[in-house]
């Protein structure tokens, strides 16, 4: 019987899951390495207790990582001293494939999860209620994984108004690559190639027009392929030309993935980021 | 003094012109081929008068061109016996400098235009009130433009409530090569790319994740370049299968419309934009 879970890291994501997990009557402990962050926790009502010392889950049934993805082991690494056998513990990163396979043999009973929802909001005032409500939240099991375990946290999961996904982690990795990583590549070197227009008569008209929406685009795009295909015959010169600096931007950026070459990557992503309200909306 | 004002074309954007400016007092005359829809255009109040005879157009000030592309010149040739010299003439085209340099030598007083606004729909039911407030709608005089044409549309365009901007056809064209059809050739090969995975279990995942809505793309995309970053630090194998599939659906597009394969890109954009719904929100 679930009585008390454990967050760890209590932004968005955490938050979030705390507000919702205690409206269900269950204890919700957090743990953040703020205590300016903890007391907040206490004071919105996401937790009923927190602290920095993960001492404070040794109790816990069930413990969601809500860490970012770089730190979700360590976290579960330092965890560990203080849990019991039976607690069942599980992340919400958005790639499954490396996390599960450095949390499991640190943790047997370690199950990978991924809510898809979120806001552009961060941090201990983030946290809403019902985030993940008809929201996908993929869940990861493996061969290893202990059934009972699976079947406690799905029914978690479901409680929160989710629509539950099982799979293997490598499978939920290559479907988010198509459906969310890609597409974010890909608009950064759509916004990254426009950044490259000479003219600055075209540059400037270019942000005009897209910063006050596009909804034609979305005619295009949306309803009707002969109109996508007249702009291909009549601007047929335009578009090659945008297409081939676009096409050059693509590559750099998969050259930079290729190398690991993380700061270039990291810059561009920093200014097209920057740079996306003038181009998309 | 602009009195009366012609429309060729009584779908959504000649449908909404002639809405808008008969609430403004003007006296709004169609011309469309098939006698139910200038008789349904009537009904709905988007025309005083309408015919599918171009000599209704006679008297006309100012004559909106509302056809297809392809159509536009075809249109003003077959209209050229019935008009006076002193009526201005433009077209709502999405492409300018084709749809000038065709229309100029037939009309003096021709006006390149292009409003961005729209919807969907189509057809005579479409046209709706105020469908180009706060949109762009971009004209594109020449150097042998009269200015006093050029001032009596400018005039019509902004009591539409639209933000007219003013440029060479050969800017417009560049500007919009960028921000609406290099988006459009964008999506086309991200959805060609997905609906090309070969695992089906990825496939399946990645539609029903995809179907749900997207909001941490948009969290991604949006507002968090540090997340992007980790993403492809932490799923570079299956984002780089992704980014590999995808250029190679991109480039296949780029020679179709190198080559003017318009059967194999129209092809294309018929069947992404079948499967967008999948895909993209």
């Amino acid at each position: 019987m679930m009585q008390k879970v454990g967050i760890v890291g209590l932004g968005l994501i955490g938050g979030s899951l705390g507000l919702d997990l205690r409206s269900q009557g269950l204890t919700v402990l957090g743990v953040s390495r703020q205590w300016a962050t903890c007391e907040r926790a206490i004071a919105r009502g996401i937790v009923d207790q927190a602290s920095p010392d993960g001492a404070l889950l040794a109790e816990a049934d069930l413990i969601f990582l809500c860490a970012p993805i770089a730190q979700i082991a360590p976290t579960l690494q330092a965890l560990v001293p203080h849990l019991q056998p039976a607690t069942i513990v599980t992340d919400v990163g958005s790639v499954k494939a490396p996390i599960v396979e450095q949390c499991s043999p640190l943790w047997a009973n370690f199950i990978g999860g991924h809510p898809m929802a979120g806001t552009e909001a961060q941090g201990v005032e983030a946290g809403q209620r019902d985030l993940f409500a008809q929201r996908p939240y993929v869940l990861t099991p493996t061969d290893q994984t202990e059934p009972d375990a699976l079947e406690t946290l799905s029914t978690v999961v479901k409680s929160l108004g989710s629509r539950l996904y099982l799979c293997e982690p490598a499978i939920h990795d290559r479907a988010v690559a198509w459906i969310s990583h890609l597409p974010v590549m890909i608009s950064a070197s759509l916004i990254e190639s426009c950044l490259g227009e000479s003219d600055p008569a075209v540059k400037t008209l270019a942000q005009q027009l897209a910063s006050s929406g596009l909804r034609d685009t979305r005619r295009v795009g949306g309803g009707n392929p002969e109109l996508g295909l007249m702009m291909a015959q009549y601007n047929q010169a335009a578009l090659l030309r945008s297409l081939g600096a676009y096409r050059d931007r693509l590559d750099e950026l998969i050259t930079q993935i290729e190398q690991q070459d993380w700061q270039s990557l990291g810059q561009t992503l920093q200014l097209t980021q920057q740079e996306r309200p003038h181009y998309l909306r």
